[in-house]
């Protein structure tokens, strides 16, 4: 008998009809021998409507009261999800967080957990029932509602999954798994079968948001193995899991794009220690979000630095880097929109060389101006135009073989 | 410095408007030199639309997940409310039943408070801040959860009173007090200062429908004085207390009404003994609830039983009462609706004779039928038809002083 841990986000159980058909699978799960834990998210739109709420009422709501109305978006799905399965002849019972022992430190809005107690999960499995939790939410030791921020209910399945040592842990969300590429960029792209932990993380922050990080990195941390596959289908996902050997073999895993971004270039800045740190200090402060930063060695005491960040946050970074600008005695400030960037990444390409040059020759043959270029062990970056960005995408994709054979 | 608890009922927090309304008047409570606690409801309409949810997935749902899934509603309150009184500058936190001590037995859907430890209340008192806490619901000493059933915000609230030892009760509600009768039925009608709890209680279970009969009863075991008022306005209410002896000097407090009534009569019941009890039996287990019973003295072996209901319930009534009228060879059963019933009440009707001739000499003097008169020591209720219950209640309300002088 093995114990399978699946979560469902908030698309997978959007309304009653979609709690029914996740009743179903996860009654067949356990008609096939399994015990089974279950975890929800809030059904979609529903933590959307909560935070309308409260700006209506206050503008800053208390962070505390916001978990306490946010939970309430989980607590939700658990109960009408628990009645689900039981109408169709299984056991089942709901656990919020709290009740779930999911104990987290007391940063409300984001907290982090901090350790999982899962007595009531295992007393409730030894009776025979399936484990319907709360994904997203916890509670301080002193019995404070907290909720985990972004991606909380992943987190949920996946720690939960840890401290339950769970033979699988199988992420359902509105996709099939994760692909070479987007297919609504690149219509030959693929399914793939596996991908290891860092691959998925460097997919993840370059475009790919399957899944948040954070959660990938903990599944990392404590080695859980978890697949991502469609709660509308039955066809097997992508399995996500430490790199082996055989893994090494594929150069390229898959290629990830992000669109609506924008460039900073800051020309002449004197170059001298600490002064770079005031500019990313001051965007840091206004909570803006950089990407890749690229500085070139400086021949003339002065240097240029460019960074990318979403072009929503372009209009709130000129403000806070103006100042700076005059402090620190650099020149201009440059920044434009209408930028994407692609990114390849492989594990494989750590033994492989030729990589970057095969990436640019496809670009360059494609007549695509490359503006900057970041790389990292297993990923290498570029920023081009984003009208290029879907023939850039499906010219890397052909170039590395990604495609259906 | 007074401790005052606050209920508001789903009405008074029925948007994010009113729930600003309802914070300020707390601020304003809290202002004044008092230390406050205050009980919500779920804001109007959302538990019938997770009730809706549930039924969507199963026309049975399971009673312990509909508790976790009403809980919600007043976890969305407090939340609210918690945000809303901070957003004035008071400092605020709120509490879910469990949170707050609640502790009931484990029969869900309608469970009884069984003790309260309001540890985390008076922390949080002590400590300066408004305490917000969920109506309606509870926790088992295993951490399940719990709801009350109909009118438990209002039971919480007086609970809570008795276990924190609170100088006042407050009830906020849509109406501005206890009437003589009900304004849209009786034009002069009244709102009393005070009233006693069996008072209450009486109009309570003939349809006055302020509060439900649980609250008045606990309130009355536990000596918990509250007060009924308007959450929309500032003018005070009415004083629900122990009975005084001034109090005995009105010999009606006041009349209520009930329409929608249906009476069932059957006819030539052998009179033994246990015969009786097999028409309620079956009427019990069909879960309908009977309320006025009257049987005559028998003198020919037979006598006729009739008792009124609520006319939704006469259909499954008639249903069950065929197969018991066969089997006791009672003769035969007769049912109609269109009727209504008509209450005065009053603790100084103990010691005062000529209430029920006052009654009936007004009702007759306008040539209204009575049908069946039932008696209790304050109160005496009649039987009329539906289309003349309002002539009859200013009749009543009229012959008995009890208009604005």
């Amino acid at each position: 008998m093995s114990l399978v841990v699946q979560k469902y986000g908030g698309t997978s159980v959007g309304d009653t009809g979609r709690i029914l058909n996740v009743a179903r699978k996860v009654a067949a799960t356990h008609g096939a021998g399994n015990q089974v834990v279950v975890v929800v998210s809030a059904m979609s739109g529903v933590t959307d409507s909560l935070i309308k709420l409260a700006r209506d009422i206050s503008p800053n709501p208390t962070e505390r009261e916001m978990d306490v109305l946010l939970a309430t978006g989980e607590q939700t799905t658990i109960a009408l999800t628990a009645m689900a399965v039981n109408s169709l002849g299984k056991k089942a019972v709901s656990l919020t967080g709290a009740q779930a022992g999911i104990i987290t430190d007391g940063v409300h809005t984001k907290a982090k957990i901090a350790n999982i107690t899962p007595r009531q999960i295992q007393d409730f499995l030894d009776e025979g029932y399936i484990v319907i939790v709360a994904g997203f939410q916890g509670s301080t030791l002193e019995g404070h509602v907290t909720t985990l921020g972004r991606g909380g209910s992943d987190l949920t399945a996946i720690a939960l999954s840890s401290a339950i040592k769970a033979s699988v842990c199988q992420i359902f969300t509105d996709v099939e798994g994760v692909y070479t590429c987007d297919p609504r960029v690149v219509p030959t792209a693929r399914k793939l079968d596996e991908i290891s932990y860092d691959e998925m993380l460097e997919m993840a922050s370059s475009g790919s948001k399957v899944m948040q990080s954070r959660s990938v990195e903990f599944a990392k941390k404590f080695s859980v193995l978890f697949e991502v596959r469609s709660s509308f289908s039955d066809k097997p996902g992508t399995i996500v899991k430490e790199e082996t050997m055989s893994m090494e073999n594929v150069v390229i895993r898959g290629i990830s794009i992000e669109r609506n971004q924008a460039k900073v270039t800051i020309s002449q800045v004197p170059d001298k220690p600490g002064v770079a740190s005031r500019f990313f200090t001051a965007v840091a402060e206004a909570n803006l979000m950089v990407d890749m930063i690229v500085q070139n060695v400086s021949f003339s005491g002065t240097t240029d630095i460019s960074f990318t960040l979403h072009k929503e946050d372009l209009p709130k970074a000129k403000e806070v880097l103006e100042p700076v600008l005059k402090e620190t005695g650099a020149r201009e400030l440059v920044a434009r929109d209408g930028i994407a960037k692609l990114s390849v990444v492989g594990i494989g390409m750590r033994s492989h060389s030729g990589v970057a040059a095969q990436l640019f020759e496809c670009l360059g043959r494609g007549g695509i101006n490359i503006q900057m270029i970041s790389t990292s062990e297993i990923k290498i970056a570029v920023i081009l135009d984003e009208d290029k960005i879907v023939e850039a995408a499906n010219l890397a994709h052909e170039a590395f073989g990604l495609g259906n054979s």
